[in-house]
């Protein structure tokens, strides 16, 4: 397993890293802004750098699930390049919204595309290993067979 | 191990389009009643879409972790069944909390009993597999081996 | 793979347990204090159970995505072990907050140190399986030769 998914799993350090990042831009926000846990709100320049972390840990279980759904049942290769473009929104996203609302839409939409496209991967891998497996049929070998046949 | 983890990765699958579904809520819910981000209060109405999107976001790493361990160490299918009831509870919940606080009652007892059961799958699994591996007791096959006895 | 990563199977369940427990304290609070949901602000004492849960939760999918990148690209015997100490550190953690926004910080620190424990193994661990799969480079098996030259 560890050769192919290997991949994946620098992806997945990457982006542990990266909310590692966001976390410690709101401490530093709570100790600029003077807001002190448990309170989570303030000036909104402190709201926008809690709100873009509180956005990215929200949606960072899904997007490891869809990378790992992606890279196992589909391909690990693509699935890695759409995980690191992923990140690269994220990271965008993170500095938009911490200058103006308005700054974390381009790269939110960005990233919702992505992400998108990772749940089309998971989908189509795993309605190919369900056919493969519980009904014995394969779809990618019997299409380049058809193909073959031309 | 694609073989059988094949239903896994589709209930897996499902509890992603799922939360992509509850999002979408919210942002309707946003525009509905002009609530813009980075703001999380305003009417009931949005609050409450809200926090069930909140909770179910909550609940979804915790989910896709029990999902998975009670598959691959207690049983691939009989998790893959709990995870449909899973999901299905928490669609039920959400609907009933977009209309009352009430209303989300009901259904959030349903998921919560479902998520109990995979936690014992998955208590029973890594255990039976611990007695297996390290103490080289396999007690699954010494039950049958005693009721053959009988 | 069961064999070697029944271990980080049971540290997952108990991490999933320790949730469960969290979520419990949190439902008592709401009772104790009069919060009833969607509300999440009232009395401090309330604000701080709410926090510590809502905290635990928002590292535990970056915990569990850890333990196992460290338990399967490095050693799954001593990320168990790392795993450990970050669940009693959030056990501590939740208790301390609990009781003041002070108590909470010692064992956050503890449980951020554990963390970045993993943190580490898991980019080692990977960056090692990196040169050996892509790069043909056993680094483990050339300084164990290199040692032995000497």
């Amino acid at each position: 397993m560890l050769d192919e998914e290997v991949g994946l799993g620098a992806v997945t350090v990457l982006g542990v890293l990266e909310q590692a990042y966001f976390t410690l831009q709101v401490i530093y926000a709570r100790r600029k802004y003077k807001v002190s846990p448990p309170a989570t709100t303030g000036p909104p320049e402190f709201e926008r750098v809690f709100r873009a972390q509180a956005n990215c840990s929200e949606y960072f279980p899904i997007f490891i699930t869809l990378l790992w759904m992606a890279g196992v049942f589909f391909s690990p290769g693509l699935s890695s390049v759409c995980g690191l473009l992923y990140l690269y929104g994220r990271f965008r996203y993170f500095r938009g919204y911490s200058q103006s609302a308005q700054g974390r839409l381009a790269p939110l939409y960005f990233s919702a595309k992505v992400l998108w496209v990772l749940i089309g991967f998971s989908t189509l891998g795993v309605f190919l290993s369900f056919l493969r497996v519980h009904l014995n049929m394969d779809l990618v070998q019997e299409l380049c067979f058809a193909l073959d046949m031309l």
